[in-house]
C-alpha cells in the first residue's frame, strides 16, 4: 500500500475529520456519527447535526481489502478516486441526479458527499412493489446523458483519451470480468445457485451457443471504450423517492460499453420481474406489477432513445455524426448490445456470486426457484435472439414469451 | 514544452553523444554522422565508425513540430517513448523482425538503434518490382505475434488495461482520424488530387453508402482497444532485404483494432497493385508483377491465420478462448475489419494528404489517374463488400474482378 497515512477511521475520529471541512457544519454543532453501509468493500458512515438544523453528510471509505473475505483479498484505494471524479463528472453532467461532492481525500480514499436519508435503495422498493412514476424519464435521460456525453460522439478525440488513462480500472473491471462474465459459465467455486436448478444450470454450462454469445459479450466488455459508464447500475445502486432518483456508488466506472449500463438497469427490473413468480401473491396483483415493471423498462429505452438523439442533434462534435444512417445505426447496435448485457447480468445473479434480495428474500426454495428459472430462461434468451431486436417491443415480447413458456404453462 | 533539457542535437553533438553510450564504439574510434531522414516528423542520423569495423548505429530524435509545415504544427516528443517502448515489446515478441533498440533518451526524445544500412524501404523495392520471397512469412508472422500476444487472447487483463495506458497517443491518433478516416471524405483543405480524377473523387463525397460504412470503421477506430498496433505499417515503414525483413518506425502505436495493421500491409500492396497500370510497362510482366503481389496478399494472410491459430492454442490464457466457435468467428472478424481498413488507407492515399510514391513516380497525369481510379474503385468495394469476405480468395477475388471492370474493359 503506498498511501502511508491511509488508515481506516473510527467513529470518533470521522466526527472530528468531518468538522473540519470548511462550509458543513457550525463550529460546535453536535455531531452524531454511524456506520450504516451493508457494503463489503467500503465504510459508510451518516454525520447528523444534533437539533433543529437537521444538516447531515455521508462519508464513504474504501477499505484496502474486501470485507465480506477478510484482508486476503486487497483491493486497490484508487477506486475512490474514480468514484469521486466519476461522480464529478455525473454531477456537471446530470446535476440532481447523481450525490454532490462535498470532498474528496485521496489519502484516506474517503469521500464526503449528500446525505440521501429521505431516499430508500430502490431494490427495496421494487420488492414492497412500489410505483416510481418518474424513474423511467430520470434514469432514461441519466443513461442518455452520461453515455453521450462523454463518449466520442460529444468529446474532442484526443480529451476522451486522456478520461480513459483517467478511469481505467483493472482491479474493478476484474471483477465483473470473472463474476458476471466467467464463472456462471462453468462449475466455478465461486457459484451459488440453489440446488433445485442445479440441473437447468447445468444446461447453460452445455449450452455452446450461448457460450460463444457470452464470450463475444465479454471481448466487447473487454476491449470496447465507448463511454464513461457507470459499471454496476443494478437497482442496489439507485435511490429513490416517489420523485426522486439518485444514482450512486460509481466505483466501477471505466470506458467501457454502453450497453452494460442499460442493460444492467433493464436486468434488475427482469430480476424483480421474475422475483414475484416466488413471493405469495394474489395472481392479478402480480400480474399488474409485473406489467408495470415492463413498461418501465420500454418506457426506460423510449426516453433514453428520445434524449439521446436530442443530444445527437445538438451536442455531436463527431463531423461524422451527419452522417446518414449512422445515427439510427449506432442506436440500434445500442438496443443489441442492452439485450445482451441484461441477458448476462439476470443470469450471473441466479448462478454466480452476489445474488439479488428480490429472489433471495423468497424463503421457500421451491418458490424461489420458480423464480430463478424464469430468470435463467429470460436471460439466455435476450443473449441469444439480442441480434434480432429491432425496438424494445421486442425485448418486452421476448419476456412476455418465454414467461408464457416458463410459467403460465405450468 | 515541459522537457526543459530537450534541444535539437547538432551532427557533433550527436557524435559526442553517440560516444558515451557504452557497449556501443571503441574510446577513439573515428565516427561520421549524416542526417539521412526524410520524414516530417523526426532527425534520422546514421553514425558509421570510420575505418575496418564497419560499425554503424541510426539515431533518431524527434522534432517538437512537424517540420512539414514549419514550427506552426507542434507534436509531442512523447511519441519517442511509445516508438522506443513499442520497439522493444516488438523485439521481445518477434525478435529479429524490428531493428534492436540500443538507448533510449526520455528528455532528448531520441533512440539510438540498429541500422538496416543493407536494407531498402520496401516501397521503393516494390516500385522496382523486387520479389521478396521471405516478406509474406515474415510479416505474417510479425503482424500475428504482436497482435496476439499483445491482447487480452494472450495478456492478463490487468495488465494489458495498463499497456492501454502507456500506449495512450492522442495527438498521433488524431493524425490518422482526420487524415484517414475524415478528410478524405468530403472537400476538405488538407486534400490533394490529380485533378483529372475529380469526378471519382466527387462521387466518393457523395456516396452515402460508402460514407456511413467508413464512419463505422473510423468508430472501431476510436473505440477498440484490441491489440498494441504498429499504427503505420506501410510498406514505407518495412526494410527488405531479399531475406530479411525489419518492421520500424512505430510512432503511431496504441491499442487498436487490429485490422488497421493488416489492412494497411494489404493496402500498400494493392497500392503498388494500382501503380503499375500507370508505368510503361510491358502487359505481361505488368500481369506477373501484379499476380505476385495477389499472392503474396493471399501469402500474408495464410501465415498470419496460421500463426495466429497457433498462438491461440498455444498461447492464450484467457479462459474462454477454448469455446467451440470463438476462434473461428474472431479471425474471420480480423479478415473482415483488413478488407474495411486496407480500402480506407488505399483512399486516402489518393485523395488526401501524403501520397504513395508507387504513384506519384507516374509522370504523366493520365496514367497516374489510370491506376488512382484502379486503387479508389478497389478501395471503394474492400469496404463496402467487406463484411461478404469469408477467406482470403475472397478478397484477392474482389480485386480482379474490379480491376477487370475498370481496367482491362477499357
Amino acid at each position: 500500500m503506498s498511501n502511508s497515512s491511509y488508515h481506516v477511521l473510527s467513529e470518533l475520529e470521522i466526527i472530528e475529520y468531518v468538522r473540519k471541512i470548511p462550509g458543513l457544519f457550525s463550529e460546535n454543532a453536535q455531531l452524531i456519527c454511524k456506520e450504516i453501509g451493508d457494503g463489503n468493500l467500503n465504510l459508510v458512515f451518516r454525520i447528523i447535526e444534533n437539533g433543529s438544523s437537521g444538516k447531515s453528510v455521508i462519508i464513504k471509505q474504501a477499505l484496502p481489502y474486501a470485507r465480506v473475505v477478510g484482508e486476503s483479498w486487497p483491493l486497490t484505494l484508487d477506486r475512490a478516486r474514480i468514484e469521486s471524479e466519476a461522480l464529478m463528472i455525473q454531477n456537471s453532467i446530470c446535476p440532481g441526479l447523481v450525490p454532490k461532492v462535498y470532498h474528496y481525500d485521496k489519502e484516506l480514499a474517503l469521500t464526503v458527499m449528500e446525505d440521501l436519508s429521505s431516499h430508500i435503495i430502490m431494490r427495496k422498493g421494487l420488492i414492497s412493489r412500489n410505483r416510481y412514476p418518474y424513474f423511467a424519464k430520470h434514469i432514461g435521460t441519466f443513461l442518455a446523458r452520461t453515455l453521450f456525453l462523454t463518449s466520442d460522439l460529444a468529446l474532442d478525440h484526443q480529451d476522451k483519451k486522456q478520461k480513459v488513462v483517467q478511469f481505467i480500472n483493472p482491479e474493478l473491471c476484474k471483477i465483473t470480468e470473472d463474476l458476471v462474465f466467467t464463472d456462471p459459465y462453468y462449475d466455478a467455486k465461486t457459484n451459488q445457485f440453489n440446488p433445485l436448478i442445479k440441473e437447468v444450470i447445468e444446461e447453460i454450462w452445455g449450452h455452446g451457443e450461448l457460450k460463444l454469445e457470452i464470450t463475444k459479450l465479454k471481448e466487447k466488455f473487454l476491449t470496447h471504450a465507448q463511454a464513461l459508464i457507470h459499471g454496476d447500475l443494478h437497482t442496489g445502486s439507485i435511490m429513490v423517492t416517489e420523485t426522486d432518483t439518485k444514482v450512486f456508488d460509481p466505483e466501477f466506472s471505466f470506458y467501457g460499453p454502453m450497453g452494460f449500463d442499460i442493460g444492467a438497469v433493464i436486468a434488475n427490473l427482469l430480476l424483480n420481474f421474475c422475483s414475484h413468480e416466488g413471493h405469495t401473491l394474489d395472481q392479478e396483483e402480480r400480474l399488474q406489477y409485473q406489467d408495470y415493471l415492463l413498461n418501465t423498462v420500454e418506457e426506460i429505452w423510449i426516453v433514453f432513445e428520445e434524449e439521446f438523439r436530442i443530444l445527437w442533434k445538438g451536442k455531436a462534435s463527431e463531423p461524422y455524426a451527419s452522417i446518414q444512417g449512422y445515427e439510427d445505426d449506432y442506436i440500434l447496435r445500442l438496443l443489441q448490445d442492452s439485450l445482451g448485457y441484461a441477458g448476462c447480468k439476470m443470469m450471473r445473479r441466479v448462478i454466480g456470486l452476489a445474488h439479488v434480495s428480490d429472489l433471495e428474500s423468497i424463503n421457500d426454495p421451491k418458490l424461489r426457484a420458480k423464480g430463478e428459472r424464469l430468470a435463467l430462461a429470460i436471460g439466455q434468451q435476450l443473449v441469444l435472439k439480442r441480434e434480432t431486436a429491432q425496438k424494445i417491443g421486442d425485448l418486452t415480447s421476448l419476456v412476455r414469451y418465454v414467461k408464457n413458456q416458463e410459467v403460465d404453462q405450468d
